[in-house]
């Protein structure tokens, strides 16, 4: 089975994600700097969102560059991390409506959570179709950084609870440490 | 003609109507766990459709996989097909809407009932137009899950007006039966 | 310049216009038949704008298929029936919240036959950019079919203030006339 | 690493933008003229965006074209390009519900100036991609094109608070001034 109609359907529906995540920013209240001033924090979350779906998409080109075959199981390790993906504009909605208040801030731990879990079937998955011996799966070992990213996102969850504002260090920090694409992958595409 | 360019935007569809479904979900009316919870039933709704809309692009992706050829009919066929699953956003937006009432419920069941009976016609076109005895008619057979699919849906929709949740066990048990992809069309990708 | 990216965008925004516009559909005010019912108009009028920017992927489709290369000539006409096509969602909205008065659907006629010119436009480009001599100018010739078509709808827009329904019946009767491709390019791809 | 995905995506991401921005006019407050014509200014700022848009698209699909690789740097420059881009419909519905005042006006030309600079940014990263002895680096030159109208968007930024209409004026001039596509980069592909 091709891998070029994964990669188109993962491109269209990210790229989808990426852009009615605009729509959901609420127009300023007003013609002045306070109004605007009114929408940063939602259009804060609106580019840290944006950066988690570029890491995401970046990850997932070069994992799938990296990758010969696919299969039905590939496909739907795919379609899962999609679903908690097209989710992010959703939550991000939500937090713009209530405020930055608890339950919807550590929801957003959450959809990202599932995504990362998604995210290591789908790895777990390439490595099966493709065999233990291919290059794939000698690149991404044992996949610490993958890990502790999971594990940060889980941490969050509760310490939304206690002061929201902890979850959201936690979810920026996140995403700093995944702005580089996975070295250990990019190495193979060197000659 | 080349099926390259059916499949990319079958693809792109898909793809938009699985993303959009995201914005028909209203946002919890507050921030605490009574508020989401709420909401659970509509996000069932999503997540089922989801997966409806998943199977069919994973059985497409199969069917695709495993023809030489498109024509003018099979193009068609396939847009009778998009037509019906870009409704299913409507349909599940009305429900939310109104609660789970018998009419509302009942169009869910048309809406897929339409969107099968248009896939087994896409199946026939594909099948008239690749030849009798090419590998999609061998795999394809009589198609008897296919049938009793569509008859499953069209069998709920007047159970919905008896009692709605009758139908929707049995919109939740015929996505079940085709969470597998096909494998009599599969197999043939097997060397 | 490589024909497949115009393909592929022009393939995502028909995709987007296409899903869109059931965004555009009010769920109907209750869960009832008369609710129902209310909605049918509009429920045509998507069906109807859903079958004319299908017959135009179809013949874009067939059209660029016997096409060998594009210039930015070509890009730009190929934008210009886009930025048309894309406003029939907006036409569709404002018939459904005006209901089917003179200007509401004589603009629908406007967009249409805009889309029509820049078709032709589009035609010749191609025509112009792949020679005199190359299969597609020999397959469109002087295209009578394209431009009854146009004339129709540029006829519709004056009958329109008449009574709307006359302009609707030449837009059906339109969208009739071109659901079959068109079979001079498709005899070129006959071996 | 290769480039086809990243077109694909592009592709996608343009398309969206696009075709949503429609579903930001709002229907005219009524079925006569002179509704209709409360409509024109967004009509034509929507007209505007399309051109502008297509006008990026049309050059990326030349500067592309001539480029034989791309990195992660080139796809991260390339994102941030396409999160300008998507804003452009969030600024025109500012402008839109506000009126042609100074700062959504000034807004729309931050907005451009930094998708311009992601323009430059990405044609730097795709030079330094590419070697400074390959095609594109000799075509690119020292863009003075480019830079001309980075420099006419941030200058009409504080015009905007003088007189709206001045910034305005810049813009469509600056649009004027792309339209058609990047001749040194053409020449290239004639043979």
């Amino acid at each position: 089975m091709g891998k070029g109609r994964l990669e188109a359907f993962t491109d269209g529906v990210i790229a989808i994600i990426i852009t009615i995540m605009v729509l959901e920013i609420k127009t300023p209240p007003g013609d002045d700097l306070a109004a605007l001033q009114s929408e940063l924090p939602i259009f804060l979350a609106y580019a840290l969102s944006y950066i988690n779906v570029g890491i995401f998409w970046n990850n997932h080109h070069h994992m799938l560059h990296a990758s010969a075959r696919v299969d039905g199981k590939v496909l739907w390790a795919n379609l899962f991390v999609l679903f908690w993906l097209s989710l992010i504009p959703f939550v991000i909605r939500w937090m713009d409506e209530t405020g930055i208040e608890p339950l919807p801030t550590a929801s957003y731990g959450v959809v990202l959570a599932m995504a990362s879990i998604g995210y290591v079937w789908l790895q777990a998955a390439l490595v099966a179709c493709n065999g233990a011996g291919a290059p794939l799966a000698t690149a991404v070992g044992r996949d610490l950084k993958g890990k502790i990213s999971l594990a940060l996102y889980i941490l969050a969850i509760p310490l939304a609870f206690v002061r929201p504002w902890i979850a959201i260090v936690l979810y920026v920090a996140n995403a700093m440490t995944w702005f580089v694409p996975d070295r250990r992958i990019e190495s193979l595409e060197k000659p």
